[in-house]
């Protein structure tokens, strides 16, 4: 059913009223008929339509010389051109009296056509779509119909402040590029838009998350003005003969739990007869955006730019300098090495020190400086993660200490994600409550022209955990579980869950990513790790066959399982941490295979990790054969009991497409191999992945880290595109 | 698939653990094989299944004396009944070496077969289902499963402070029956939940949503326990041999804009080896509630009480005398009125004053003032409605002018819906933010036993408008509406739309009727009225035919007409306002006829309606058929030119099932009878409907209101059941 409108009439003068194009007149024969009519004609003229219905009477007799009144009886009216003149249609209804053949009154309807239709992209081909049916409802899947909005969440010139949708302007072409277009066609007689007015407007709860700027022909695109947004629900726009007023929306929030992502507007045409009265509406027209979910990305899509942090631990060096100068007795020299780390920058005291030692011209003792030189700087690390980007073929950003701080963990700080819109996408790095030394980089770094940023923060008064570090937010390949699709895959989140309180992420954080609906959030307990995120324990790689990917498990059993062998084999005393610990202090396999306290706190962390196997298999429809237990071992610390690394946790590894960047064990060496490493080859080169073992001994491993905590990856979007997404 | 538990084995010792009823255990025959087995064989015990799956291999070959030791051979264990005694099933394992006959090892896996699952009426008969498929899905309609719960909103106990959902205590038999009934049975050998622990949970985020107290035989009621809700989100329970521990589930918050109403609630069961490490879990069990929604009670439901406002307007009653008695020049009397006035307590000045009158022996002025008494009191009013209830065979509450502090708007300040569980239901008032002289009233008076509240304001620093009255929320009967059924019909609000500014209600309101989903909201245009609520224009009454009601709408066009032809009949000198206006202003029909103003004013204010009209037959699925016209103008007010009701405004009326009870127009005398009373009757009575006119001229009419706004009732909820809704 056409949007319909009630017309009353008079027999005392004639009526005059627009027809709005596409819509049905229907006309109130009944109410101006006068006493004592019993049956009524209609004439028209041409270009104007209609048809007479009776709900009481499924066929008029044929007899009948016109039709009867009643209140069954429709009289409905449309027409086909807009006009080119006012009032260039007519409709005349006769009344007459029963057996009389002279009207006893006729009610005359003047009318004009005019076209008004606002429209939008809402078949999501790129461009805009006119003259669609049911504009009002947006739905999802490849038939679904709606146009698509994006948050304008960059910063397309890079000296303004703030994001793009934090200001009223429009900054240059490429901020309009982000936004969607939506048009406004008025067609008709210039005459008749003095007389009716029409309102562009959006409901006051929705207009806090929408702008809507009007495009100005001939001008700037700076020139052109915020009509609708936070501070205005609507504005008068002008109808014109035949004019399409364009306009720029943009979205300036992301679906959150108080926000389902629809934003609906409204041109509506008012008849406005006289100045004494305001204007009474007569036709509406809707369209309907959704927001652009924030998407994440899952290692199975190809990598763009890696980030990593540049580090230089001058502290810890200059501690470890001072041990051995006293050890060695060098009295002046700890007096010399203290003044300057008292006085100098932190970056040049390294060299200054380094240049002091060497005047001591005690060989063993320099070259043992000049070894915790190197080591505490991450520089061989950051070399191996370039090496490894450059054989992926994508980018490194490398973060340098002035806007690290220190801080090496880039994957807790922010996780970078995308939205997308049939005209535009880009890369969105979700800024994590964490607030660390690295706080400021996403903002400040990584925001950008097409490259935006958004946050959630919770009231002031909350402390972030290790849960709000996005660590602790990963995302599986796209899966089907027990028929149900999930074509971008299924969000996963750490949360200390059945155990005596449970603790989960900030809520203001949960929210947001389970109301982006699309990547459908699973919860796993990652309660029993010291650090407590989900990348501690698994990891998806991509696999020519089956789903396209397998999940890597953390897996105490399958290591233990591999020691057992090798001491069967006969390499008990297999040595490992060779290089990292003194001759002394590296550990056999058989006083691995002997600990019976370091056996027993596997078998319950390898517990933990097998509930996360039954939730993971059943909520990503996962079976045994798409899993990789990945071997490892953790020790249990004080005076927690919670898991940590025993040696750099393997599964916690850097993955672009084919090439893993994975922390290298310092496993038992058997045969000068690693027998870790070898077994690790064994298990994931026929998949066609190529493992790369990076030393991240010193300046992670130790500090409760890995690879994947210490980089970030931004990938490119998934080719299936959001909105083709069936919903239940 | 029913939940599956991943287990490994190991060849060296026995493996201990137990089986949740209606899970399966697969079995890690893999993980635990010996290097160099090639096949396997599986023993058990009576009371114990197993099934081997190849997921590779469509058969197993029928010659092979065991299966083949592959990652896709799935050996499934399955028990039917609790154990009796720990470890009383039994699976092995064999290994063998090709070509051998006797296994090289053998894996041993100990069972305990218990019950752990939580229950609740699932099946929503009003008692608890055990043993239902898939707890934690909720669905609607009839065949939809899911638990329901209701928020405890009323107050069982009268001396009680707040809600009953407002402390942690049961107060009572009568506050247990608001709350919803879990289970949690537990079956299996005593020993066996030493060593597992039971742990119930609610997600962080939602246990601000309800709290579950623990039933504890033998005690009284007020001694049970608050397990879990907003202070704990997880606790331990006991299990044991055969038990059912009983939890009362209470709601504590609506659905709203960032509750979707969904609460879902876990059992886990946790093993615990050692005391050495926490527990792990390897079995949950999960049930979901959804808290029953507000639900509105159209006009078309029987009354079971009315609410009306007892009012006394001393001072307006003074005012009036004082003027009298200046023009008669009793200037001593002005002064002792006016002192009376200032000393003596409002319900006794009038008593005084008439006593005070009464010395003067002017007779006329005693029966002007006698009469000016009677009517500064609504007593007749409130007794032509206590008059109607009574043929209604409903209730009435007065509310005295101690409670309403001389407001007499009860509409406004409340809406009396329900919330229905299949287990309990009960009336629950929803106080507006209007916040006048009864502001009160709902809270000190409606809550009580079986009798709910519930409130939503804004932020402090908002004053309510007019459209934040409840006389602007209205429900529609149930409709159809192009296929799609609204059972419990459709939520009427007015806003002020498609003008210069947009104005709505309060969006902490709307946002919580739209959350309801059950009677999704419509918007109407009720800017152009002084007072601004859809009650002044639409109301709706049952009719036995048809869609079961009509639609009544206040028309401009139909009293013109209406008085036309009583002009065309003779009667353009009938007087309207007989009795309430002195005889020289009085209004003759051909006067109104005449007044170009006035008429013009009417058009305007018809094209209004009729906005309303289109919107009402589009969202409520209406034809002309449904809608009946009742005559009614209205008149422009300075300054703004909104519409205020010329004459009682009879579309205003209160609906008691078949008896209305209409504002008495005072329209035009046609043969002694009032023409627009009788055209109301002519209209209405042939639907069974019995019209009784009402006078509230002075008390209401001129106060910008009528009988509708002057009462408000609570209805029989509907038959229908919300959850027996089909959703999208």
């Amino acid at each position: 059913m056409s949007q319909q409108r009630w017309v009353r009439l008079s027999t005392e003068k004639p009526t005059s009223t627009v027809y709005v194009l596409g819509t049905e007149l229907s006309l109130d024969v009944c109410g101006s008929a006068p006493a004592g009519a019993t049956t009524f004609h209609v004439h028209k003229t041409l270009g104007v339509n209609y048809v007479v219905h009776d709900t009481k009477m499924s066929k008029i007799p044929s007899l009948v010389t016109g039709w009867p009144l009643d209140v069954g009886v429709e009289v409905i009216v449309t027409m086909h051109k807009s006009s080119w003149r006012v009032n260039d249609g007519q409709v005349t209804i006769s009344y007459y009296q029963a057996n009389e053949e002279t009207p006893m009154a006729t009610a005359v309807l003047q009318l004009t056509c005019v076209e008004v239709s606002l429209d939008t992209d809402s078949s999501r081909s790129g461009t805009v779509t006119k003259r669609v049916a049911d504009k009002r409802t947006w739905t999802w899947g490849p038939e679904g119909k709606g146009a698509i909005l994006l948050v304008n969440c960059d910063r397309d010139r890079p000296r303004t402040q703030g994001l793009d949708c934090q200001d009223e302007k429009v900054e240059s072409e490429e901020d309009l590029k982000d936004m969607s277009v939506m048009i406004l066609t008025t067609r008709g007689p210039v005459d008749i838009f003095k007389k009716y007015q029409l309102v562009l407007h959006v409901s006051v709860s929705e207009k806090d998350k929408v702008r809507v700027f009007q495009a100005q022909e001939g001008r700037e695109v700076s020139q052109y003005k915020a009509v609708l947004g936070p501070r205005n629900a609507s504005c008068e726009v002008k109808g014109s003969r035949d004019q399409e007023a364009v306009f720029y929306v943009e979205g300036l929030a992301f679906p959150d739990v108080d926000f389902s992502g629809l934003v609906s507007f409204h041109v509506t045409l008012l008849e406005n007869p006289s100045k004494k009265f305001p204007a009474t509406p007569i036709f509406s027209d809707s369209v309907v955006f959704r927001v652009a979910p924030w998407i994440m990305t899952p290692n199975t899509l190809p990598p763009r730019t890696v980030y990593v942090c540049s580090i230089s631990d001058s502290d810890e060096f200059v501690d470890e300098v001072l041990e051995l100068a006293e050890s060695r007795g060098y009295s002046c020299l700890v007096e010399a090495v203290e003044e300057l780390h008292r006085e100098s920058e932190n970056p040049g005291v390294v060299t200054d020190v380094c240049r002091l030692v060497r005047k001591t011209n005690d060989r063993d003792f320099v070259v043992a400086v000049s070894k915790l030189a190197r080591e505490s700087k991450n520089t061989d690390f950051v070399g191996a993660v370039k090496e490894l980007t450059w054989k992926a073929g994508c980018a490194l950003t490398v973060c340098e200490g002035e806007k690290n701080h220190g801080d090496r963990w880039i994957q807790d700080e922010m996780e970078i994600g995308y939205v997308q819109a049939p005209h535009k996408g880009f890369p969105v790095v979700f800024d994590s409550p964490r607030n660390r030394e690295l706080k400021d980089f996403p903002f400040k770094d990584l925001l950008g022209p097409d490259f935006g940023y958004v946050k959630r923060e919770p009231a002031t008064d909350q402390v972030a955990s290790q849960l709000d570090s996005f660590g602790n937010l990963e995302v599986s390949p796209p899966v089907t579980v027990k028929g149900k699709q999930y074509p971008l895959g299924r969000i996963l989140i750490g949360s200390y869950i059945s155990r005596a309180e449970n603790r989960e992420m900030f809520k203001v954080v949960r929210d947001f990513l389970f109301a982006q609906q699309v990547q459908s959030p699973v919860e796993l307990d990652s309660d029993w790790l010291v650090v407590g995120h989900v990348d501690e324990f698994l990891t998806f790689v991509p696999a020519p066959d089956r789903k396209g990917f397998r999940l890597l498990l953390a897996s105490p059993t399958a290591c233990y399982k591999l020691l057992k062998q090798k001491e069967q084999e006969g390499y008990g005393d297999a040595l490992m941490f060779e290089g990292k610990l003194d001759t002394c202090s590296q550990v056999k396999i058989k006083s691995i295979l002997a600990d019976r306290d370091l056996k027993s706190s596997n078998e319950y962390f390898q517990k933990c990790i097998d509930w996360n196997r039954d939730i993971l298999k059943e909520e990503l429809g996962l079976t045994e054969e798409d899993i990789i237990d990945l071997p490892q071992l953790f020790t249990p610390e004080d005076p927690s009991g919670q898991a940590a690394a025993y040696f750099p946790n393997m599964v916690n590894m850097l993955v672009l497409e084919r090439h893993l960047g994975i922390p290298k064990p310092f496993g038992p060496m058997v045969n000068r191999q690693c027998c870790l490493e070898k077994e690790v080859r064994w298990l994931l080169e026929p998949l066609g992945l190529s493992c790369t073992f990076i030393d991240d001994y010193k300046a992670y491993h130790q500090k409760h880290g890995e690879i994947h905590c210490g980089t970030n990856v931004c990938r490119q979007p998934f080719s299936f595109k959001w909105w083709n997404m069936t919903m239940p």
